[in-house]
């Protein structure tokens, strides 16, 4: 491409840089910001800039904050004795979406992953031991990817909290609401039918 | 979605105010700039608010410019004589890329169009007409959208050039390489019809 201005030539290299845009969306994305008014692009430059210059990491839970502890850690109303681990700032995200959810979080930083040369020195793992140990948690319900590097962080730690009187569960694994049980693959139907549930939560049985 | 941190969270909204850019994709991309370096990040908000603050518009041609005369028309290498009249900065970008085209541009910044209520007087060409006449262009070549605002468009300039010593041609319109003949508009085939070209230049007779 060839601009008649260099100002909008980097700002369309910048733009086209980012995950997913290519020349012409990063293009598309310069000419709307030069439509609108100057102070809503001037705090959107500065937004940037100040994100990556001021993020922190929340102390107790490693994920993303303004402070030394982050917006859930320090809201009163969290169950403090709950902890749902899980590798990344994207998922704690994602469970939070649900509202469903009314614990605190530990964010791994990834998982064991002796392949990719990722050991258990190299996450979060040493510190949430130690939040177990002085925050009298209760339960720790894992939230991993399910395949083997999440199993293996799943059994590591358990067994480096065994003597520890903390609870271990796992999020639900089976066919995802809406998926078509002949797609699923093997080992999720095998799996599914292995942990079956009592239907009565479904038919409407139970609990009225 | 519900965020540990508000400088996280202003940066999602950011993003997701752009066209084409939802919630989840604004994530990914401010999730992204933290995983890059600060220096970075700094120069990508600097470079979006210095291209809305210091952005300018060419005074000859309506194109964008970092200063007072843009980089295309200041371009020794360029045939003053021809003006390629296009509604917007991104016809001039799509053009330039083919790399086929040496001559200078004129903006019109839209098209005669009195159903969304813009007339002749918004559009440049006043400036247009005053061009032609002070710098002696030889060829006006109209590259509207293909409708009948641009047709208008067309028609109105034509009249009011009539006396000047210009040619006026527009880029030609057809089957698109690579089109099947069967799934094109009937208007676009008659006219290519009525517009047939010597094969010539197909067949390798002429010219060698």
């Amino acid at each position: 491409m060839s601009f008649s201005s260099n100002l909008l030539e980097s700002a369309v290299h910048e733009f086209s840089k980012l995950p997913g845009i290519g020349k012409k969306t990063a293009l598309r994305l310069a000419l709307h910001l030069l439509r609108q008014p100057e102070s809503d692009v001037s705090s959107f430059g500065e937004t940037i800039t100040r994100l990556r210059k001021e993020m922190r990491f929340c102390k107790k839970c490693h994920n993303i904050s303004d402070a030394e502890y982050c917006l859930i850690c320090t809201q009163p109303s969290r169950k403090k004795y709950l902890i749902c681990v899980v590798e990344s700032i994207r998922d704690v995200i994602a469970i939070e979406s649900t509202q469903q959810y009314n614990g605190l979080y530990h964010v791994l930083g990834g998982v064991i992953s002796p392949l990719d040369g990722i050991g258990p020195d190299q996450l979060q793992i040493e510190s949430l031991i130690e939040r177990v140990r002085t925050d009298n948690a209760e339960e720790l319900i894992f939230a991993l990817s399910p395949n083997i590097q999440g199993d293996t962080t799943l059994f590591y730690i358990s067994k480096k909290v065994k003597d520890l009187p903390v609870v271990i569960t796992t999020i639900s694994r089976g066919i995802s609401f809406g998926g078509e049980l002949e797609y699923a693959d093997e080992l999720t139907l095998a799996r599914s039918i292995q942990n079956r549930q009592p239907a009565d939560q479904y038919v409407g049985l139970k609990g009225s």
